[in-house]
Parts: C-alpha cells; structure tokens; sequence
C-alpha cells in the first residue's frame, strides 16, 4: 500500500485523533429520534444506523482482526450485514436493502461502536505495521466521508416525510449579505503539477502526481447564486432541449425536474428544504442540490462552461482553504452567500459550502494503479460514468479536504451539496 | 347503513369492549423494538407505526369528527398520512411509502391513540345515533383486522432480516402430537342458507342471506398436514407444471417457490420461521403461509379439490366455534395439530389455526349493496381477482370470527397464515 | 378424452370442414402487406404469421405425428418456435418475442400450411381413432378462435401506427339505425339445467352439464348503445373512483383510461378505429372494446348489474342465433346498432357484435375435469383471475358459437370486440 | 456551420458522390427477406426499413426542403415518423417503438428513396450556399454510418431469432492465419497536436485542433486474439471481481456475460455467429463485440490498459489507412486475422476489422462549439457517460473513417464490431 503516507500526525497522535472523528459520528445523530435511523429513502441513501454501523465494521475488518491476536468480533453475521461493496470480504446484504433491517437497533450499534472504539483505543501504534497505520488513517477519511453522507442522507429522508421535520431547530441561518458581482480571475497556459505530492495523508485516487497542459482560462470569483439559477429557471431552462445533453434531457424528462432538488413553490413563493426546515430561498446564497446536467445546462445558457478538474486545482493550489471556510465546523450545514474577499484576486468559495461539478469524467491518472487487496477496492473500480467534484461542501470536514481531493459522482445525482462554478 | 345491525352488546358495553380492543393493539407490540414498528418489508407489509396510527385514524375520521362538536384533530396531516384506501376521504400517502416515514415516532402515534382513547371514552352512548353506533361497531372489528396484520406483518419483517430475530421469546410451542388420519365427513346434497341472518354484527359483504344449491360433497377432517405437503414436494409438486394453474404456475417461475413461505433447508433439515423465531419443522403440525396456488396444485396432486366456500359455510353453520379452537387468545401465534376431536363427526380446526382457502373467487352475494359513503369502500371494491378463505387463524380474534364471515386475498398471498381444507 | 363427442359431421365430411376452415385462415389474411405479418403491438398480441404456424403446428403435433407412421415434421425447429402454452409438449419460444422472428418468412409459413394441409387431406377418417377425430374437432374449433384473434391483433396492431392504415378498404358500413329503446325481459327464479349437453361438440369448460339456482331477474333488450356509454363519459364516469372497483381505479389512473379502446377525440369529434380505418363514431352502434372493469363500471353508475354467465345461458338456451346475426360471416367485422326485433320477447344481439361481460369469474363447473395430456392444458388451467364472456362477436365464426359456449378474458382487457348487456 | 469544410471533392463530383453511396444502402439489405426489414430485436438496434427511410429523411429535411422552392414532402407524417432524435425538427416516434411499425412498408420507403434521390440528383451544386453542401457531406457520412448500423442490427436481428439464419450465403471466410506475436511499438512523450486540420470533411466532434502532452508509451502490434481472450476466460476472468470496474461488474451479474456477443458453447466447441450464419470461432481473429468494460477487465489481467484516444491518433497520424485494411469494401464482414506487416514498425489493423476502445470518456474538446440549428445535435449532446473508440471496423466504409474520426458507444455495448487493442 506504498501508495499512503502517513500524515505528519506523531504516531502518539493517531488514535486519539481517530477516536475524536469518531466520537464526531456519534454528534452528529444526537438530535435524530430512533426512528430515523432506519429509513433508506432511496437506494442512494443508507439509514444513519448502517453508517454508524459500516464505519465501525471497516476498522473491524482492516485494523482489528489483522492486529489483534484472537481478536472477537463483535457479532459474526455483521461482516455481512455491514460490509458496503467490498468483493474481496465477501458477500454482502443487497445495498437497497438496508432499510428494511430494523435489528440491530440503534442501542446495539452503539454497543458495537463502544465495544471497537476500546479495542482501537488499546492499540499500541508503535507495535503496528505502516499498512495498519496507512489503514487507519484511510479509517479516519472513510469515517469523515460517511459523516458527510449522513448530513445529506438524513435531509432527503427528512424531506420525503410530508411533515417535514427539521434535522436540528437549533441551526442558525446567517443574513443573507449581497454576493459580490461576477468577475472572472484569469490564468494562463502552460504545464503544471496536478495531483498529490508529499507524505500527507491522500487517497489513491490523487496519485501520481503528473504534468497536465492548461490553455488560459478564466474562473469565476465565487459560485452560482440562486438568483442567477432562478434566471435559468425564468427563461425556461427546463424546457429547452437544446441546453442539455441528452442524457440530461433525459434525465429532466423521466424525473420531471423544473427547479434544484428541495427547492419547492408554495403560495407563490419559492421556499428551500434545508436540515434547519423549510424557509424562504434566499436568492444570495450558492445554489445548491443540482445535477451535473443542471450545471452543464447552466453554463451553456451562460455562454461558458463547466472548468476542468485540472483548471480548478491549479488555482485552488494557488489559494489554500482560509479559516471562513464554510466547512461542517462552522455548523451552519448550509451554504451561505459569498464573503468579500481579502485579496481581489482570490476566488471565494473555492472550498467549502458546495462542491463544485467539474467538467471531468472521473479516471485514473496515467500510471494509476490501485493497492491490493480489499482497500483496492476503494475508488479505482468507479471510474466510469461518474464526474469529478471539487473543493468539499459546508457539511465536509475541515481537515478531510485537500486542493488534489477528487470526489465523485454520477451526473443525474442531486442530494449532495453540489454546486457550479463557472469557467471560460 | 341499515347493512349493520348491533351486536347484543348493551350500549354501555360498547365503550368499554371498544377500549378493551384498543388496548389489545399496544398489547401486541410491546415486545417490539422502537426501529421494529417503522420498516415495510414488502409492499403487502405495513408498519406496525402505521397500524396504530391507522386505526386510530379511523376512528378520529368517522367517530369523532361527525359525532363531537367543535372536535380538534391531533394533527391535520395525519388525514393524508393514515388513510388506507378511502377515495371518499381525498388524497393519501402512497401505500408503498409507508416505510420511508420516520415521523410520527412511535411515541407521537401512542399519544395520539390516547389523544382519540380519550376523546372515545368520554361518548354518551345513548346520545349517539344509531349509524355512529354501527360505524364503531366497525372499527372494532377493524381493528381487529389489523391486530392480525400487524402479527402477520411483523413476523415477515423480522424473517427478511439476516439475524432472523424472535418476536417474543416468551411463546410457548406445544408438544406436536400425531394427528388424527385423514377421513372424510360426508354432507347431503340441497338448497340451503349462507350469508348473515339475525342481528349480530357481520360485514356487508355476508349479506344478503341467500340460498344456494349445494350437491353432495365431503370435507377433510382436519387441515393438511406439514407431513402431507412435504409428500406433494417430494414428488416434485413444484416442479410439475400439470399440477398447477397457469398463473400458479407463472408464480413458481418467477417468484422462484420451492416450498411454503417461511420454510427453510437448513443443513439437510427443515426449519421454520415462528414468531418464536426459527425452529425445527414439526411435520405433524398444518402446513401454513401458502398461497392460493399451492392449496390448489397440492389438492390436484391429491386428486381431491379445495371446497367452496358456501360448502364450508354450510359444516360451520353446523359446529361452531369451540372453546379448543386456536385463536390468538390461546397466545400460541402458531397452528398447533389437530386435536382428537369430541364429537367423530365434527371436523378439527374449522376455525382458528389458519385461514382456508376456498374454491370461490371473491364475488357479491346477489343483491348486494355496500353501504353510503366512505364507509362503503369496505369490501365492495375488492371483488375481483381473490378468493375467499374461512374460518379464521392462530393470529384471529375469537370474537372477531363467525361462520358467515369471508375473508379475502390475491392468489399469490403467503404472508397471512394460510392453509388447506380438501374436499371431494 | 371422452368430454368431446362428435359432432353429427359424417366421417367423411370431417377433413373436408377441416380444410374449408383452414382455407378461411388465409383467406383472412389475403389483405395485408408482408410485413404485416410480423408485428407484436403488445404482448397478447400475436403476429399473423405466428397464428397461420401455430394453427398448422397443432394439427402437425396433435394429429399427424400421433396418427401418421414415418410422418416427417416440416421443420423440427417449429415445435419450439410455434407452441404457445403446451408444457407437455416441451420448451417453446418466449410469447413476449414473437414480434422479434423475421424467420419463417410468410412464404416459408404458408409452405408449412399447405405440406400439412396435405398430410390432412390424405387421412382416412375411418381409420383414425375416436381420440384423433375428436382433436380435429378441436383443432377446427381452435383454428377458429385464432381466426378471430388475427381479426382483432391485427386491428391493434394497424391502430398503434401513426399512418392508422386499414385492414380492408371494401369493408360496408351499414348506415346506422336509431336502436329500439332500452326495455327489460323478465326471467322467474328457479333451478334450471346449464352447461352443454348432448353429443355435438363443445369444449371441456363447458361441462358437466349441472344444476344452478337462479333467481328472478331481467336483462336488457340490447347491447349498450355508444350513445349511452358517451353519457357516461360525460357525467365523468372516469373520474369517480366510487363507480369503480378497486383494481378498476387502478387500471383508469394507470392506463389513462378515459373513453374505450379505438375511440378518438380528433377536432372535438368522438372518431373511432375500425377495420375499415378511421371514421366518425356512430351513436347508435353498440359500445365495444370496453375492459370488465368499464363494463362495471358503466352498471353501476346505470344502477344496474352484469348478469351472471347462467343468467345469460338461459335465455340463450330459449332464444338460439338467428340468421340475422352479426358474425364474421356477414364480413362487417363491426358490431351495429340493434335490429329491429321480429320477436318482442327476444333480446336482440344476444349472438354476435360483441361478446358480453358477465358477473361470473371464470371457474371450473362442479365436477370438472380437463382431459388427459397437452390437450388437458387448452381451457382448465386459466380458471383463475379471468372473466366469462358470453355470445360471440362480429368477428366469430357462426359455427363456432353456442348458448353454452364460455369465453374468458382478464378484467383489464380491450382489444377484443367486447361490450355489455344489462341485467337487474 | 464553420467546423465544416469541403472535401477536395469537386462540385460537380458531389452528387455523384452521394447518389453512389445511396446506392449502396441498397445494396445493403439486396440479401434481406421482407420481413427482415421490420424486426428491432433490442432499443439499439432500429429496423432495416427504418435506416433506409431516415437517412432519407435527413436529406429530404435537411437539404431539399431549404433548398428547394415549393419542394412537396413524399409523406406529411413521415418527418415524425422518421426524426431519430432532432429535437429542433419537432416531436418523435418513440425509438423503442420502431418495430411496431409495419407501414410504410419497404416497397414504399423505396419509393421514398427513389423520390428524394431524383430530387437530389436535381440539385445545381453551383446554386447552392456553402451551409448546403455541408449538409451534404454530413448527409453522405451520416448515411456511411447507418449503413454500418444495419450491417450490425441485421447480425442482431438475425442472432436473436432461433433459426439462426445467415445474412448472406456467399460471403467468404478467409482461411484464417497465425498472427504476428503480441510486441510493442515504443512512442515518446512529447505534445503533440489531434483533431482535424485542414479542409477536408470532418464532423465537430473532431474539432478544434489542439495540443495534448503524452507521456511515454507502448502500443500493442495488433489486435487482441480470440485466442488470448480465451485464456482470460479460461483464467476465471468473468468470475473475479477485483478485474472490472464496478459497473462493469454489475453488467456482468445482471446480463449473465460469460463470454463476447455471438460466442456459443455448441456441443463443447466454441462456435460463433457471424453474418455467414453459425461456425467455429477461429482462435486466430481478432476478439470482436466485447464490451468496454470487458476490454478494461482484459487488460487488467493482462497487467496493461487501454490507450487513450491521443495515443491512438498520434500513432494512427504516423500510420494512415493502407490497401490491405479490411473495411467493408473488402466484403467479408467479419475481422480478419493480423497481417504481417509490410513495415515491421508499423502496428497492424489500426483501421478496419474492429473499432478499438479507448481509455477516453467521450467528452469535447477545449474550444469546442456545435454547430448552430438541428445539425449541432449530431455529436456535442452525446458527451457524458460514453466512451471513444477509433479506427472503423470491417462494416466501415474506407471513404468514411480518418485518424481524426472520434466514434463513440456506452461502456456496456456489444453489438458493434468491437475489439481490444493494448497499451502499456
């Protein structure tokens, strides 16, 4: 597994800091009733208890029984039931079918999370190999990635119930500031280094580093309002053919889109599903929960396009996460409208509040190759149809997301926070 | 309504009996886990949530609302959320959805039982007016309906869970005695009378009392036995497409049946799935959970034939319910073995155990009339393509049972607990 | 096979019928276009040119492999390609795909017909057993279904075109004549004798001969007018889930019923598809094309009823098919407004235009028993989920039909010349 | 419409040129049966008959009706029937629908033909715009590449059909010959220009001409073997997950893949249908109708790749088509074994006998703009989830294909003539 590095983490540090990610698992189903645990409201989706169950399962399996001497598993049948797609572990229940398991509860996964977190706790980090170590660390970004799903996960099983439930009443909603205009930075052409370097912590996925030729391009200042996306909407985005690629013309056709997923129109008014409730749409903030078609056919009607993985991470490089970030951390869970920026010359929003759909297809770097055994199974086996994002949303963790970090989705998907940032 | 007439019940029983039933419903999931009542395994399958809320529904919708001024409902969306099929009573949540609402919790739905509990208790009987009276009668015994669903319900919840978790570890499972030999009764060929008569109360579709012309037929004596069915299998009952109705046939194929539902190979030996958990197949007791289909192609395979329902109606009219009869009140949740009968000529097992599947298509008597209003989409509706069983189950009410009563499901059905009667 | 007695055809007169009736077979066919032959329009749909093999293949299989020493098969691929639901006989060649066989081309499947026509026409009736006489029989009478069956597949297949072609451009339509009013003939109760007796032919379904109680009711002096059923439409028949069984509000909301199959709302005119193409649509001819459910339907909002299949069978059985009647031997292929009767007791149409729905589930007469062998497969076996039909449409053979003479279609059905008669 | 540039073609070979390569779709299906032209045996694949009346149509909307004063259409309905997928001309036949259709039959879509193409030959090349004549040329090449598509549709349609029966009795089957080992060109890093220059034909997609930078690397002499894929499934290639991508997987569960399109276990033998009906596969052709993902799967067993469609056109710019390619000139319709070399240097089979796939999403070049109208939905709307494959196949026509020429077909596909080329 030459491929991970350990992060500069003092090996003294390691399991503490898991432990912390860990217990952040835990925080974030504080305010879920049992109930909402179970409900798979789509195959996408995965009840919160199979996320807390999952992640405790993948250090189980990869950290536990290879270190441990007679190490006990928790319950046997739970490699089963928990394992997500990983071939080399064997079978596993069908994925869209993890809502009909009301056992184990919720008490028994905590239980079962109690019961790996003391093993992980008593783990003497000098005593293990670097692949259990890299393992580990792969634990932590693995752990991060499910708490990002169960954020999103929990907002469209909260948004298909008729009530409506908030996810959390305790959210603040700051005041929507004007964005700033829309400007373009502009780069130029040339060779550069993409992908990772150095002995930080990275998935497989960003490796190796490589040269990629860039012609010039401009990036917008920051992403697309939802006044601008209503604009779209208004001259009758949805209606027109010819904005779309026909997969997305498709795809607008079959599920009867007309407007981003949680955007709804009641009394006239637009209003938003957000995990504080439903509220009024505020025209300032990002828009947010659009497909890759959607943001494709957004920047054909605005005569640009979509910037390329590589276009983005040349300039995010350049401008490394600030501390106004609006990461999970912020708890807003959120976007929020564009903060004036420090340094003209900075785009705002390059990190954080929405991920931003690249105009990518996710494949391998030249000279990719994944590592073996079941961890090979991680990212390298998606790479078709599916479409880099960049930069992490304002429910990704801080110290989850890097400028080479390639997230991953199919085109039609919608229920993460994904947003567009326009290029020319 | 003049369909219903009262039971004998005196009118300051009704309140009483009605919240002695009520109670029964919380009585039967008090065994249950919190994340137990929210799954919908199967289409068919309702949440054990939704029963509650649903029978309480009922009676907020047709009892209070039309009978106490200035009524508050509990919650205005719960006329969407908890309505079953009554067109009358407007829009409703999709059936197949049931399993994606986490809310109500299974909290909320027990305060808004005792919410309407308590508005129940506080009717003046005499006060009300006699299609108000009849209208609880109704919900009485639909509430009943779905005390046995939720059984039924629940019992194939917990099976498509890989744990396989008991319902009650607390059931006891008698010691299966040998059953008597199969013999046959003999009845006379004539005119005689089914459907309801006399005041009691019974659903509109046992009415009207009508003659029918019977010619002499014989009735087994007992229910068929596991023993006896494993014979069909053994011979390939499910491998001979002559043995079967076309679309019986067609079920096989693609549902991929080899044996009842709830059976399982496991190490060369049956087992079954009881509300007790699983469990060795005891071969003397009746085979249960099979679908119309394999009734038919087993009393093919027997050369003998399922009777109809009105040659059922007319033996039960004959025996009565006995006090040794298997409903749910004997708290087995299980068909026990015939018992040696008192009486040589009365069949064992007419009623309780499991519901028998007849030879009739679920069709009106003549002159049939469903009632006014919501109230008759009852029954009426569903008269086309099931068939009619009798006699009641293990999971049936004693009180809830009478000889006229008809029962009905789609021909591929095997989650209720469903058996065989033959007949020549 | 002894339910099928001969017909008082003389021996010698049998292989000539035989041949006459398949003569009708092509000659049915004589106006369509090659590639008529060859299209599915949806699955109970068959091409023609799979109804002019399966035909032949039945005699092939039934009649001359058994009969003939060293008969050689035409093609030994054709018994799997050309068998449509014999399990006896073997695998045969999924119904969903006949649309997908460009091979045997027509040509190639009227060589098959006239090598078997040959082999027929060389038999000696004399010496065939009674068991081979009696499968001609058979085979004439299903050669008659399927001619009817072409006539109708053929119609859905030419209307689901765009270009709407006709079948035949020479085909009459009779001007329309104002029906006789609607008026009731009464029946008195009673016990009366139905289902087929004597030595003529007639299918197993019809049979045993038995006893039925009836009691006193009326039926409709005529089909169901378009006129009648329009107003139907118009006081929103398809809009009022109460008119409606269950299953029938589920077809109208998932099929997008609104008016019968082939009508058309073209420049606010009802147009109608006819064999003949496109036209105006008559008032006064009888409704068709209507499924059980509109049929029901249609009753109910009359406050009327269907009769039951021994209702109509007793009046068939006083009142036999006229000369006047409309069969595909009057070469309308379309039902027409009722005639004037000669008889005012006699219900007009009883015998051809439509076939009538009734109230009666298609099930097995008491004692029934399906012959042995494939043939055993021809009516038993679809004894569940289906409906009877009664008295033959404009598109059956006049030799084909009887008062005892059971037809039987699923509920949701309508590109068969089907239509309703009252009862009360 | 800039992208388009004229071939070299003189004005006045144009016509000519398009009435010769009309001509040849005629040629094309000389060998069908009637009923040949109507079957669509999947959604991919469209009727014969349909190919000749939309290639048709392309020029009748296209080119006569702008260019022609008081053109009068063949059909009015035709422009729906026969509109592929033009949002810009109006509404659509269904594709899935086209095998429902038995009118026009194939003599009139001849007759259609033969209309247009006398309107054609009309045309005064001189008179028209530049925009005209490079409808022209697209309408040549979009004809070239409908004839490819009935050559592989017909395979399909004929394959499905039970009978097996050839397209074409008189083809000839090469005597197949060892192939050269498996060695490996060497290439440099470097950037290089792709994408068409210069004034020749070439569709958008092509465009503009821009730098990439390669990296080193090796391409394989020729075409992957039947022999060698026959060693990876030997290997258990198709049982072992840890080979293909996730998706690719999924394909291969749900579709039961074992083996390429048209390869047949017969009696032990692996047998293989080609265009000449049924034979033994010949281990020394190239492995055609696999599917991307089983082109990945291979190479990974293999420890190569794919290469990228850069590194196939900056090889294939070196090495231009030569006499010997087999295109659909050659006539054998069906990949032949590779030829020695004539320059040791040069890898074989570059162009002809498969389509080779890339490791290239199929997505637009920087720069790349449609073309304005109906025309600019022939190639841009189709960029997301497809994959590049180059250099035509044995049913490619030679005036058709460039080393330029971008083809492209989602990763699952089989049905064209497909194979494997690998890098390293």
């Amino acid at each position: 597994m030459s491929f991970l590095r350990m992060q500069e983490t003092a090996h003294d540090q390691l399991i503490e800091h898991l432990l912390d990610v860990r217990t952040f698992s835990e925080t974030i189903t504080n305010s879920l009733e049992r109930e909402d645990f179970v409900i798979q409201s789509m195959p996408d989706v995965s009840p919160a208890k199979w996320h807390l169950a999952h992640t405790t399962w993948f250090f189980e399996t990869f950290v536990l029984e290879p270190s441990v001497p007679d190490y006990q598993l928790f319950h046997p049948q739970f490699r089963f039931l928990f394992n997500s797609y990983y071939n080399a572990v064997g079978d596993r229940h069908p994925r869209a079918h993890r809502g009909m398991l009301s056992r184990p509860t919720i008490d028994e996964v905590r239980k079962y999370r109690a019961y790996v977190d003391h093993a992980l706790a008593k783990l003497n980090v000098e005593q293990l190999s670097d692949e259990v170590r890299s393992v580990i660390e792969i634990g932590i970004h693995h752990e991060q990635q499910h708490q990002e799903l169960m954020l999103t996960d929990i907002k469209h099983v909260l948004n298909i119930n008729p009530l409506r439930p908030a996810y959390r009443s305790d959210l603040t909603t700051p005041e929507p500031s004007e964005p700033q205009a829309l400007s373009w930075s502009h780069f130029d052409s040339g060779i550069h280094q993409v992908g990772h370097a150095g002995d930080n912590f990275h998935f497989d996925n960003e490796a190796p580093r490589h040269e990629v030729l860039l012609r010039d391009f401009q990036l917008a200042n920051r992403l697309t309002s939802n006044q601008e996306y209503l604009e779209f909407i208004e001259d009758r985005g949805y209606q027109r053919p010819e904005l779309w690629l026909s997969e997305g013309w498709d795809a607008v056709q079959q599920l009867g889109w007309t407007c981003p997923l949680y955007w709804e129109r009641v009394n006239d008014e637009w209003q938003t599903f957000t995990l504080a409730g439903m509220r009024d749409l505020h025209l300032q903030e990002p828009v947010t929960h659009v497909s890759f078609f959607e943001a494709d056919a957004f920047a054909r009607w605005k005569g640009c396009r979509l910037p390329t993985e590589f276009e983005w991470e040349h300039v995010a490089q350049i401008y490394q996460p600030g501390p106004q970030s609006n990461f999970v951390e912020e708890d807003l869970l959120h976007p929020r409208s564009a903060p004036t920026p420090d340094d003209q010359k900075s785009p705002a929003q390059l990190y954080g509040d929405a991920w931003e759909w690249t105009a990518s297809p996710y494949i391998a770097y030249p000279g990719y190759h994944p590592p073996d055994g079941a961890i090979g199974e991680y990212n390298g086996k998606f790479m078709s149809s599916q479409w880099v994002l960049r930069g992490g949303s304002c429910v990704t963790s801080k110290s989850h997301i890097r400028p080479t970090y390639r997230n991953f989705f199919h085109p039609e998907k919608r229920w993460q926070f994904t947003g567009i940032r326009l290029a020319e």
